[in-house]
């Protein structure tokens, strides 16, 4: 029997030249055709963002019989659907992977991170997408702890698919701790505490730089992604991209007129 | 009984200068004490992008009893969270709007809209938020027909509040239409369906605009808020933001180890 290959796009948040893209890129060749769309510039913190105002160029990186690598001068989801629209042979792919993040996306992290949203317009999209993060922000990752977890991620995926509108955000510890394992398990409660910091620029004139630190309201619970990162396992939460939320749609029936 | 008025945050991604904006903070001075960031510079299809590469700078646009106006170089998100941390005593509001945009953010448009994003931010730290928007892309909105509705919306959020990690995506048919109710409705199931337009640029480099059309697949389906306002009803959609899917964590329960 002939089974065609899967189709996989890849992209990220750190740009084309980040060692994850290029790592988890060579990586998913191991199970389809692969075309990799990664930001020109870096893009950490672009959530959803598209480019309307400038226009957008690609450029291509490099092609191989599995590989296809392209840049693009937008944003992490202008290149998912620039990937889609323009590079992808029929307009789809069985599967999108972002990452491999160089710093965490856990928690609610992940609505202010564009790797994470390359993930979410697959799920919009109706494709099967996995966001994939470190916990090391440095640029240079030793990837090899991951390769067995990530493997075994993408062949579940790819075999079963996953629930219309959801999406998989996987946080991975730092390389240099020994992985205990993984866990499906749920986002955190909690919010980032947010502080502008204050300086003078050389002009004496104030600017402001946005700082912050993560407040997590259930630090104890063995089910939360912070918890299951900071004790050494891999954590894997399932996200529901919005929706209407039925309660409130019956408490505000009020407003019907 | 000495009631202390409503401290209510205001903010948009069309910018400080949009008239929207403007009209929506001088109709909110009615409820409290009204608080105004707005971009600096258009910020449409922002979503919900933060600002880290460049510092920030505030300016402070208009000081009254009632409203007190300040604009960001950052985006729409930025925003509120500037306005929560250095601008608001108690780092807190009653309630968060944005708007008026101009253009519409019904169907999933809220997750590509910076408007949307806003009051998102607003769930996220459970502060009840309610963003609005019109079907009119012009820059001369006559917005004095939504007026009645907006009471109405701000009036009961204010009083009853809204369930958490729920915000309120409203948008309102175009200004010239004679408008027969408003509905709280779901969100139109579908999805844009995007192409890239290419052109030569003067050098003769090829580039590429973002452009697409949405598909609704659920057109006569009158509880949807595309069916509403293509029949000029005001739309009100209680958006539930992401969150852990629990039954795509059971059925990725093999997963673990």
């Amino acid at each position: 029997m002939n089974k065609k290959r899967p189709v996989i796009l890849v992209s990220n948040d750190d740009g084309i030249t980040a060692q994850g893209i290029q790592f988890l890129a060579q990586l998913m060749s191991e199970f389809g055709e692969v075309y990799v769309v990664g930001p020109q510039e870096h893009q950490s913190g672009m959530a959803h963002a598209l480019t309307f105002q400038v226009p957008l160029r690609a450029r291509c990186i490099s092609e191989s019989k599995d590989v296809h690598m392209y840049s693009l001068n937008g944003t992490p989801v202008d290149c998912v659907k620039f990937g889609l629209d323009q590079l992808i042979p029929n307009h789809t792919a069985d599967l999108i992977v972002s990452g491999i993040n160089h710093g965490s996306n856990s928690a609610n992290s992940s609505i202010y991170s564009g790797t994470a949203a390359c993930a979410r317009e697959g799920a919009i999209n109706r494709i099967p997408s996995i966001a994939f993060s470190s916990l090391d922000f440095s640029s240079q990752i030793q990837f090899e702890p991951y390769v067995p977890y990530i493997r075994k991620i993408v062949q579940t995926v790819l075999n079963q698919g996953l629930e219309e509108h959801v999406f998989l955000n996987v946080n991975f510890p730092k390389p240099d701790r020994v992985i205990r394992g993984m866990r499906v398990c749920h986002l955190t409660k909690g919010l980032w505490i947010e502080r502008f910091e204050a300086e003078l620029d050389p002009r004496n004139n104030t600017c402001y730089w946005l700082t912050g630190e993560y407040h997590n309201e259930e630090p104890d619970n063995e089910d939360s992604d912070e918890w299951c990162l900071a004790h050494d396992f891999v954590a894997i939460v399932p996200i529901k991209i919005e929706h209407t939320d039925e309660n409130a749609k019956q408490a505000l029936s009020i407003l019907n007129c």
